[in-house]
């Protein structure tokens, strides 16, 4: 680890918690360089929803870097691509009744929002875009922007500026439609908030402590900013491509976004992909208005194209339906048995416990990791733990991973314990 | 074509210039799916310095993901990414004396511009940036503030703020060196421009137009820069890893900038990589201040490592010295014999020759497209012939292409003549 | 009016609502070039709480200017400025135990609130300011920022940044506490609103509706400014100088706020003067870092100081609220009588009536005006019927006023029968 | 001046110059409490063009007061409103073959500075203005946007945003035209710099240290700023009415600017009075779109329709010419004389004399006022001695002046002399 610590940026953040360096990788099991295998609940932050290194895509790819398929090719045409695009209107689109034009922007989640956040302004020719509290969306300026992190935001080093953050569902009670203030302050032109070109909006909040919005917001949501005009962007880098179960994570509450960005478990692999879907009366771009070097990675668009065989047929969704209902009923009873201050909150396979000491989490995921298994915090004070396991987890890995949770947490409730006694 | 047509966005851009579905390549090469084969002065934007698929690269790679080596990791610490800074400081750095800390941002030249303005902006407290008329650095918010071209700035939909655009070397006429006006507003207080954080500076300006700068002009900004305690950020994105002769463009100017931006030819294969180099003492981020979710991608460090293998010695800087002088030699005999009204500039190998009248570019590419060579134009109006050819491009292919050019320019100059009389 | 008519920008607008050329003034009455006279309920806009060039004030006035006292001196030491100072820390300062430190701005309200989020913003290095819905601080950039009017805001032509607009007391209804949104985005950094250098609040908003801040909401306002650093800063411009019946429009709540802005009804005569009451702490200015040319206006100070005799006892504060009481019970009563769909609402001698149908206020202010009545419209629809009549107007003038209302409302509700018959 | 110290804010500025308490005044004159007489080289920063309290605005405005005229209107129409627009046109406007609109704005030339600006933003639909190296026009933010002083610009404690500085005239010596650069900036897509909305410049910057535009460089500046659509607002706050010559400070280059701000010496007895002259096709403001308490403040209408007086034949243009002259010679002599490393500069009677040694200015300032002359320095580094005499100043007083700045200078240098040696 010397080379790291002498020559890495201070900015390095993950390793400082997982302080292991990894070597290889295979469905759920990280090896690190000394041998250990770790069991990840992480999945890269929602990259590998299908595991590391799934064979299907690894065969596919490595024929197409055998073969010398082309590698990049800016954003010219290329095989890989036409595959990619044909095949997801085909498994994705086309059987969801949707048709919105493909934009590959450069192959990160925060490109592909900044592309998004530059659409809706300039089809709608206002400026001001409405986030929600503990939004994220990305580090670059647009994207941070609409980032409600206090820390991230202030590393911005410029105010972010065009941007107003509303309050998320749930955020002021459970007794609070909080979309009665957004509609207040919308329809009064003295209210100082402009009727913006967009709302962007997770349908969870990842990293912002696994904050799930219900089915009706999310719909009145769809009504409202219709009714006003207002571009209704998702951001399903994080939780959509099979994260909640179905592929997007707006299908359960049956509305369909005027934008929506996908990155993370896209191409399937690991490799970088970015992607905004648009609807086709919104994809006023001029050509080249918005461009990036890499935004035609064709290795990526192959492990892509494999991919979507997963969602051929609702095989993975079910999976995912019952490992959910198998995570929660853990999570909820070990909570209970050990009487922690805690909430449990997810959707498909995104969980998060959330803990009134905001310290338990970050102990939790630190005695995960001592017991081999790799699992994050998330929330604006870390005091959320956040479960992400690939979707493809064997149940019995699965248990294996809730087992050490359960573990961990009792012990670091245990040493709170006697530190209060 | 159809695919695309129907379902891609009208943001496409280079396709519409190069209108082939391209399935493999290999060197200065591309094949299309007819099998019609393509010579490429383009590399991929300045991202395919070595070539299409090169041989040494392609198999690290394949072994690599043969034996599932670990391909994604965030931030956390791997193997592979090890043996990058390793060999790059070994290689690259400690024999120039230079003593960089790594960041790894997401994977694209936007990021870590935009990581680069941040650090900037901490490290001094300051908010302001300068940038150069006609630079390009990037397509997010931040990158885009500090990008001349109007029609992409217009883009962002928001105001650009927080930069300032001051003359680049030349701008004014040879007589006036445009770092006078600089100074003069640095120095008086009431000027109205801020003693900025940063200045971004291209070394040669690619997509402004093969716009470059003096020796001595960019030793005069690094003193004046040194002299104000303002950040030097050389964006060498796209004239960096070799483009220029040597791995730096700034090195022959002597120069030590506090901070370098790299990405495209950086992993060698055209995978997503993006580094910032930054001085130690600037390496003032907190952890995870900014982050990206794609920063550790192991196949590109993988690539990326044994790209290296080029700079243990002066072979190819020597080789692009060769292949430079052909190339100047025979673009200024071309312009003279062809009576065209035109300047040729360029170092290494990039290469622009810029038309008084700003058309003919433009015909000059489509020209040699029909012929089979793949050549962009650059600079504003699209004025400017951008030559880019790989650096390890054969002798013979260059001077074919050569040849395609004097061919299309002859004929381009012959309708043009035609149509005046 | 045919000069105003050719020679007067399109800008003007008050003189649309009352056509006529005002020639001379006395107390409640104006009388226009035609002899005909007119009974005041505007008072300039809360300039005229004393009444239309009161005898008070106007020898001193003229004295002044007959002994060449000097008129103007920037803000260089005067007599005239000494004597003001004295007398209002005399006056009104010392008897409330306020202490607060003079800082004289350029003689409008709109440089005063300018003077005051400089001076927020230098004192705790932040650079957001929240503001209220439908606020109204003017019409120069920075107040801009704090002010709700959206078509007053489109009017900058640039965006306003660095301003959160937060809803006041009872936007969401009566049984919302708007302090709980409040409070909840600012104790958590997540949620995307900075902790603010400054709030900014009218305790009643006249141009906003005459919108009344209730005694708790503001004392919870000061409460939470002070427990978080945020400079409270009571914009008293149009409120205060006894238009809510003490010298101060916050006294009865109780609080002090950390800067206070004053301007309007200060000089006691119509002339242009301003003031910013600032708490000795937060007085971080350096000398000459916000400044104006004419904060030095001498007969402003005159005609202010001997306006303060009407502050040595409780006289005017006790007439203020006897006046309060009648004119509430009879536009209570008249709402009732006629049945208006309507909500009565003041403090003080500033009243509203707020009609469902928004389009009745103007009617009712045009029939007023017909029948000799200045009376003005207030909210973002000009849906509030605005009575500001002088603090000093005769019991029989103040009734003839109501009177001429209730005709007005009758006629244009009958009007409105018949139309909806 | 207890008084001020204890209780005025540390804001407070000129008053620390000229520690007098200043009591009455009459032309040239200014008596403090102790009866001293100072004679005035300052006129109120270029308020007082006609001296202090000239006897003809102060007859009309005492009659104007004594029977009662209306003092405050808003934007009423009023009769001594109407005076004033028909005399200005009539004396001022018509003779000079000029239409434009007029608008009153709060009567500070800050509100008239922002009220330009928006019109002109709003009239091209763009949000960029360029103003000038070491510009002062006010310290709203809009005003303060485009003004250079860099302490200034500190104190707004927010980034002034959507304005450029370009150099004034002379800015990069004399063998440089600065719209050389303008231009090219202008005409280059990619230059960074937007067509703006207006450029807004003073013909000669005051506060900026005494630089005189050339005619012929307002000359270019007007027929560039034609030429690409960009309103030309001319600010003749400091340097209007009168104080070069002629009415406006634009006359003698034979220009019309689309927009002039008027302020300061307007109203011609130092009470506050603001003007924006607009040409008639430029007036697009919608009624009420910018508004301000004190636009309408009558008595100062009555003095600045006195004022015109002045103007009905060419006899103060002509003394002023001659006083000119006297001044110039007079500075150039005694800095010849006294060996003053200096340059002088002025037009009309506003003088500049530059010192290489910045710290000269403020020591001769200084060393006049104990000799009973008021004078104040001007530029970034106060390095200016700034003289600005009433225009109607007897040329006896003119003379004591000149002498007490000689016999100041001279004792200066005397000093500086002995402290080198």
């Amino acid at each position: 680890m010397n080379t790291f610590e002498k020559h890495e940026s201070e900015v390095r953040g993950y390793c400082r918690s997982f302080p292991a360096v990894f070597a290889s990788a295979k469905g759920a099991w990280m090896t690190d360089e000394k041998g250990k295998r770790h069991l990840d609940f992480f999945a890269g932050a929602g990259v590998l929803n299908y595991g590391h290194n799934p064979d299907r895509m690894k065969q596919a790819l490595l024929e197409y870097i055998e073969r010398d398929g082309i590698t990049h090719t800016l954003d010219m045409y290329s095989e890989a691509k036409e595959a990619f695009i044909r095949r997801f209107d085909e498994v994705i689109l086309a059987p969801r009744g949707l048709s919105y034009k493909f934009q590959f922007p450069g192959p990160t989640g925060t490109n592909a929002v900044e592309a998004a956040l530059k659409l809706a302004r300039k089809v709608t020719g206002r400026q001001e875009i409405v986030g929600f509290t503990n939004a994220f969306h990305g580090m670059t300026l647009g994207s941070l922007s609409v980032t409600g992190n206090g820390f991230k935001r202030a590393g911005a080093g410029v105010p972010l500026t065009h941007t107003s953050a509303v309050p998320f569902d749930g955020y002021l009670g459970q007794d609070t439609d909080t979309l009665d203030y957004f509609e207040a302050m919308l329809v009064d032109n003295g209210s100082g908030l402009e009727v913006p070109a967009a709302v962007i909006v997770e349908t969870v909040q990842a990293e912002g402590g696994v904050n799930v919005a219900s089915v009706e917001w999310l719909r009145r949501l769809r009504e409202i900013t219709a009714k006003h005009g207002i571009v209704m962007i998702v951001d399903d880098i994080q939780v959509g491509c099979g994260r909640t179960g179905r592929f997007f994570s707006f299908e359960e509450a049956g509305i369909v976004p005027d934008i929506v960005t996908l990155s993370k478990s896209l191409s399937g692999y690991g490799l970088p992909l970015a992607l905004v879907l648009i609807k086709p009366e919104l994809d006023q771009w001029a050509p080249g208005e918005h461009n990036g070097t890499f935004r035609g990675h064709c290795p990526a668009f192959v492990t892509a194209t494999a991919a979507l065989d997963y969602w051929t047929d609702d095989t993975l969704a079910r999976s995912v339906a019952a490992k959910s209902a198998l995570v929660r009923e853990r999570l909820e009873k070990m909570v209970r048995r050990l009487g922690a201050q805690a909430t449990v909150r997810g959707r498909g396979l995104i969980y998060g416990v959330d803990f009134a000491d905001a310290s338990i989490a970050g102990k939790v995921s630190a005695a995960c990791f001592e017991r081999g298994l790799i699992l994050e915090t998330a929330g604006i004070d870390d005091q959320v733990l956040k479960l992400l396991p690939s979707l493809t987890i064997e149940e019995a890995d699965l248990k294996k991973g809730l087992d050490i949770i359960e573990a961990s947490l009792e012990a670091v409730l245990g040493r709170a314990v006697r530190k209060a006694a």
